[in-house]
């Protein structure tokens, strides 16, 4: 089985890895940033489901395996560099990030410092303790 | 003068950069992703205007300055682990891609290749002749 054509667009850094934005499908926020690799990249379009690599674990990452997060991805982007890949999801549950908000960017610059702009809809430990 | 405490929350990488997500603040679109060293930030608050570092030129990069397609910056936001930053900006001209397109993510994965969905708005070679 040769690997899919579209794959070698991808112009992955020495690890392996190209940066992810995940943006909501319904809000456009944006909801995090993480990282892929190849295989993550593949089983993401064969599954529909955003699959990531994470580096603490070095393994797929299959988002909301743990959390229930699941995000269904509905399209994916390439820049015009190749090195950074967009995936528009439904963000299952609305919550993306692992703090309980549903976006990672949840702190704003205001008159010269951050201001948490999202609340806590989720407690994480609760949440990770599924 | 002391550094604005806020830039200390910030995770630059062990080149002193990190990576800036811009979003149109209009259409809610990523149309690009560049580095950001700390004057880059502090001169984006300050001014205004989208500050990015070049990696190619190391110095400054003051979107727009040869292409005139400033970004107005109306939110900067900064993800959970403090390494990833926003840009919600006002896009003049339209245009955030050096290839002349509304955004750089112009492609879409569909059928195993990339479609390109976006189309060129200015010949890029005029664009950057002024």
């Amino acid at each position: 089985m040769t690997a899919p054509g579209w794959l070698d667009d991808v112009a992955f850094d020495d690890r392996g890895l190209v940066p992810v934005i995940a943006q909501d499908a319904a809000t456009s926020r944006v909801l995090m940033v993480a990282w892929a690799s190849r295989e993550a990249l593949a089983e993401t379009l064969a599954t529909g489901r955003a699959v990531y690599w994470s580096r603490s674990r070095a393994r797929l990452w299959r988002k909301g395996e743990e959390s229930g997060h699941v995000q269904v991805v509905r399209e994916v982007r390439l820049d015009c560099d190749g090195d950074v890949v967009l995936y528009v999801v439904e963000q299952q549950g609305g919550v993306a990030c692992h703090t309980g908000r549903a976006s990672c960017f949840f702190r704003r610059l205001e008159n010269g410092r951050w201001a948490i702009t999202d609340p806590v809809l989720e407690d994480p430990e609760l949440v990770y303790r599924k």
